[in-house]
């Protein structure tokens, strides 16, 4: 009857990325069933400061389980230089479907980061070579070290290529898997011509192009989660074979969203919804798939079932603390 | 740094109903002259269970506070006599809104009691008889508690006249005031002919007749929340001088949904929201009153301000526990 809390700590201790990844899948696969419940994400933008927040709920029921929940997330791009904060924090609140108690409160900023690098490898379990034994990250930041985490469960990853401007970043990146890994920096055009490619930038500029990636390379382009940014070149785009995660999202905001505006691309041009590919109504790679691109934007559905996973783990093995939020420790359950 | 934990108990203890008053009248005035930002609650309904999730965020800017936060807050009818669980739970995330740092995590049960009760209060100080010293409570239910406390910050109240069927439920609000105040139990009528009256009941058949209350009585319409439920009769609605919380709200869920949606009640009957009271678009109590309805839903600009009090409250006093949620406790500001 107690609230878990779980702390950043306690939420990257008790993420195994193997069930994150196979919660995440199942997110995807109840997603493409009409099985989950989720409203569009609810903004609160004001002037008085640069910055806004945004409300994700929602409910998933897998067949084999359910949940729900909803993510406080913002962004505030001053946060760093003016405040020493993240521009992005999280704050998620897991709930029992069918009593609506509150059954942990998460970090919903680590807990990002462990769904995002999931959905990459719910994409690239069903788009890269299935030997892919090399990965490239563009961007050495927050996000790439569970790009790296996550698609290393789908694919016998050997060796990785990281391509970012900032030497720091890519040392501490490099320090941090050397011990797993054949890890070192490169070019875009190096990171862009392994087996899998994850892009984890903001940039409005892409900075991929076609002739950077190989004949079969998948991409998973992560970064792209606001109207004007792109990473990949829009004939990239174009030669690809395109999945999205949702179609409202994307065209609004993903990767895809400058081209799409300007009528570069099109509907014709996306090839599936990643539950498609989970629940068999779309192949996954074979001999015609060439360059493949996952669009990811993020679905509450995703913070959901990770959320599932971290809380499950964590009671099963005495992690976080134990509040009485609500102030009903004394009622049965 | 830290993110503040304030239980049921600590949301008790810092909310003095004074102050919580006099943030939601800020908020309610902020609302009128549109300094707030708050979309639409947004619903996760599902068939499994008999419930429902809603997710409230908002932004208000009282010109003296700014405040931001978001309460996750449900409905299960199922849950006393099945899991021996409230129907209705909340958790609340109240934020910095320059940058978006989690400030507390609060029990949203008992700060919907407090925030509900400011409500009635607010509404009591414009409509009321200014020497009101009697009120009369039809429902003696958690929410009736906060009405009392609220209510007699803003009128010199003496005697409450308490309705409820349930004889235990009486008995035990009569014990928790009978210290500070003549508490008795009455019947509807009794209640209903005090100069002010707050109805906080679930009903869906009216129980509020036009004869049961006084010429200048001022009731405050708490109880309905949902399509369906009505506590007064709508001869007594079409009587009264009518003031709503919300347009929308109102009219799709509050005390008047019912007969609004049959056109026994329409535009030409609404008298004013509560904030036109406040900023002074509309006034107050006076000779041409007569009976008076306040139509209260509850907005999430309510919650974040009395969240606000709350906090500081709690911050100024050493209540709550300190928690590094976001393991960023190190960081500066």
């Amino acid at each position: 009857m107690h609230t878990l809390l779980l702390n950043r700590e306690d939420v990257e201790s008790a993420a195994q990325p193997e069930e994150v990844v196979r919660a995440v899948e199942a997110a995807f696969a109840a997603y493409e069933r009409n099985a989950v419940v989720m409203p569009a994400k609810s903004y609160i933008d004001f002037e008085r400061y640069n910055g806004d927040f945004r409300s994700m709920p929602a409910y998933l029921d897998t067949g084999e389980w359910d949940a729900a929940g909803l993510k406080w997330v913002n962004v505030h791009p001053d946060n760093p230089e003016k405040h020493g904060l993240p521009t992005v924090m999280g704050t998620m609140i897991y709930s029992d479907p069918e009593t609506a108690l509150p059954r942990a409160i998460l970090d919903g900023t680590e807990l990002t980061r462990q769904r995002t690098g999931a959905a990459a490898a719910v994409a690239t379990a069903h788009l890269a070579v299935p030997d892919a034994e090399s990965l490239g990250l563009v961007g050495a930041g927050a996000q790439s070290y569970t790009q790296l985490e996550a698609i290393s469960e789908v694919r016998p990853i050997q060796e990785v290529v990281v391509a970012d401007k900032d030497d720091e970043r890519v040392t501490r990146f490099i320090d941090a898997f050397e011990d797993e890994f054949d890890v070192h920096a490169g070019t875009i055009a190096e990171a862009g011509h392994c087996d899998v490619l994850s892009t984890v930038t903001p940039v409005i500029d892409p900075i991929v192009d076609l002739e950077d990636v190989g004949e079969t390379t998948h991409i998973n382009a992560m970064g792209a989660d606001a109207v004007g940014k792109q990473e990949l070149q829009t004939s990239l785009l174009q030669e690809a074979t395109l999945v999205i995660d949702d179609y409202d999202q994307c065209t609004h905001s993903g990767e895809i969203n400058v081209p799409y505006a300007g009528g570069a691309i099109t509907d014709a041009d996306i090839a599936a919804e990643l539950g498609m590919l989970i629940v068999g109504d779309y192949p996954g790679r074979n001999a015609e798939s060439g360059v493949t691109v996952f669009d990811s934007t993020g679905l509450a559905i995703q913070d959901v079932a990770a959320a599932h996973v971290v809380y499950e783990t964590a009671r099963n093995t005495d992690i976080g603390i134990e509040f009485d939020l609500l102030g009903i420790a004394e009622n049965r359950s």
